[in-house]
């Protein structure tokens, strides 16, 4: 992990319309310009009025004053409210100069520009003061904030049009394997579709990255170099998925060792041992497995935390569920291991059935919900356990 | 929330390419076209022999075979192996007629073309039959799936290169208040920013739908009327913020009754009251209250199961925490009510601290994690209770 974080891409800033800031990350504090209310407001629908007119009102003896107009959301008056007059006012509206409350209209009753009100109201009833949510220069999101609807929201309040995030990461992305075919071409036979492209664009386009697609490289050495080097001089980071196996046909090692540098070739971790760390062009290089769920799974835990690192932000939101293990279930004693799992909601509890069909299934793929972190010390959990699973 | 269900619009669908796929919704099950693997393949680095031939091999007596290829990923032969040849093969090659095992590289030794196999191997060791992951004609993954990473990955597998979805539902959005300013526009006295249509614009966006944006009206009542007639004749469906207050300027649900229909006018949740529901040209119309965070929680609660309904989808995973209260708080008796909370994590346990503000702060919008549901019974949480926080 601190190989890979410690080579996380820096990325630069650049201002982006407030309408296209879903999912992007704030490069910098945003402070706010102005005041949240800027001018002080009713906070109910009735009449801005003096306090000390109407104090001592009541049902047996209103206080009756003339309405001078009426205020609704959106006009203002340079009218002072007292002695003896008052505006109608709006949820929302200005309170005009001179009133320093709001007297419901519940609590009136009008006849014609006269108003009698029945009970006394102090300064600052149902009026909501000038900057009483934001002062101007408040804080109010902070660097590295992952934007979702109500944080939009919260920069349109503040009138925010342009916004400074980080840069999305571009990162180059290739599989390697004389037996992957693109998908839409014809499948001959002894080859697979190239099922990792497909996924790993979308898992980086989810969190946020553009991708530079350097397509199927085969088992050509060089054609394999050419392919990452060009990756590296365009990118900021890249990762390749195959031809990292710790058997014969280690082309992406060689590679590394030919035009860059192998940091690290294999990790103790199931699925997902083939992993490779390195650096081409002073640019992080990433070998995932070939096999498609270690690819993924490979990716969530080495590519997903660079990722965000690079934009400076957090996830999202938590993503976990508690739930109980359908079936006892055994680990290898080795390796960290990522277990995928179905869920299944019961009355009380989430049932998680664990996937028979090893790293390889392409169904399992299909209907796994998530994945359970298995320690390398743990080599059983017993049905009925409590256990964590991490949605995908 | 039956009146808005029973009126989801009905999507049609549209064939996109596969790397467009992420976050829409399959417009139909997915059979696979082939088997997969379509091909019995090899699990290991090693050799591809008849399992009879090797039956009584032993560290003592090995069976010595000719290697007469190398089968790699991607390539196939013709030639068969046996009697007393076999194949060098790769993890993931095709296994060459008459072969039906493979020994581990492992339990070998080569000479030249000959390898001495040191261990007996059965029928079917170490081989990936065909077929065994998926079977032609197979359900892989289900209409209504919510397209991420790894069902886009599913796709590849079985060769997808176009897949079937709901289009998007379109929605015509306006916010509707005299006092309302666009982003980016000056901010006169007694004006505030239009923060409604950001957020839900976002919000829209985040949940699949194509957004019209029928932008700020006034206090206009024709103004409103053609904005709103205009939207549904556009869209699937027309949410209006705003302009719906219980008071005197319910241009809302003037215009309903004017140009649709009036199905509902309040609902007893906080923040929320003042909810709007009705048709117009036979679209589904939804009336948000002006305030911005109520406008967002009545989104979520009205607004997205009816997008979710149109494009027959589930949320694409659970989004809820177990947190303990860290304040006492007490809610309205009549009102179904939304909490914000802001959530910190402790050693063992997520705090969570209400939100103090009240529904109109942006600050609070800025600060809060998520919202707890309290039922309308419930008057009062003691600190310390265990709360299930829904997150933004």
């Amino acid at each position: 992990m601190e190989l890979v974080l410690d080579r996380a891409p820096q990325l630069e800033t650049e201002q982006i319309p407030l309408d296209r800031c879903l999912g992007r990350v704030l490069a910098a504090d945003v402070s706010s310009p102005i005041d949240v209310p800027s001018f002080a407001k009713s906070s109910m629908d009735g009449y801005a009025v003096v306090s000390s007119e109407v104090a001592g009102a009541s049902q047996s003896s209103p206080v009756v004053l003339t309405v001078v107009g009426v205020l609704s959301p959106g006009t203002v008056t340079d009218r002072p409210a007292g002695p003896g007059k008052c505006f109608e006012i709006g949820t929302g509206a200005a309170i005009p100069p001179g009133a320093d409350c709001v007297v419901m209209v519940e609590r009136t009753s009008r006849s014609g520009e006269a108003v009698s009100v029945f009970a006394g109201v102090k300064a600052g009833d149902n009026v909501v003061p000038s900057a009483s949510d934001v002062e101007r220069g408040d804080v109010v999101l902070k660097k590295g904030t992952h934007m979702g609807p109500r944080h939009i929201g919260v920069l349109a309040a503040v009138g925010q049009a342009y916004v400074s995030v980080a840069k999305r990461p571009v990162v180059a992305l290739a599989s390697c394997g004389p037996e992957l075919v693109s998908v839409g071409d014809q499948l001959g036979p002894g080859m697979i579709y190239d099922i990792n492209s497909s996924a790993l664009k979308a898992a980086l386009a989810e969190d946020g990255c553009s991708v530079v697609d350097l397509g199927v490289t085969g088992d050509d050495i060089d054609e394999l170099n050419r392919a990452i080097l060009a990756g590296a001089k365009q990118a900021d980071m890249v990762i390749v998925s195959g031809g990292s196996s710790l058997g014969s046909s280690d082309l992406v090692t060689e590679v590394l060792t030919r035009s860059g540098r192998l940091l690290l070739h294999g990790v103790a971790v199931k699925p997902g041992k083939p992993l490779v760390i390195g650096e081409v062009e002073g640019k992080l290089f990433v070998g995932l497995p070939g096999n498609p769920l270690s690819a993924l799974s490979s990716y969530y835990l080495f590519i997903q935390p660079v990722v965000r690192k690079a934009l400076g932000t957090r996830p999202p939101g938590n993503r976990k569920v508690e739930a109980i293990l359908a079936e006892d279930l055994s680990s290898v004693p080795d390796r960290f291991e990522f277990l995928p799992v179905r869920l299944e909601e019961g009355l009380d509890t989430v049932k998680a059935y664990p996937s028979r069909k090893g790293s390889s299934a392409i169904s399992e793929m299909a209907s796994s919900d998530g994945y359970v972190e298995i320690p390398t010390a743990i080599v059983a959990l017993p049905r009925g356990m409590q256990v964590e699973v991490h949605l995908y």
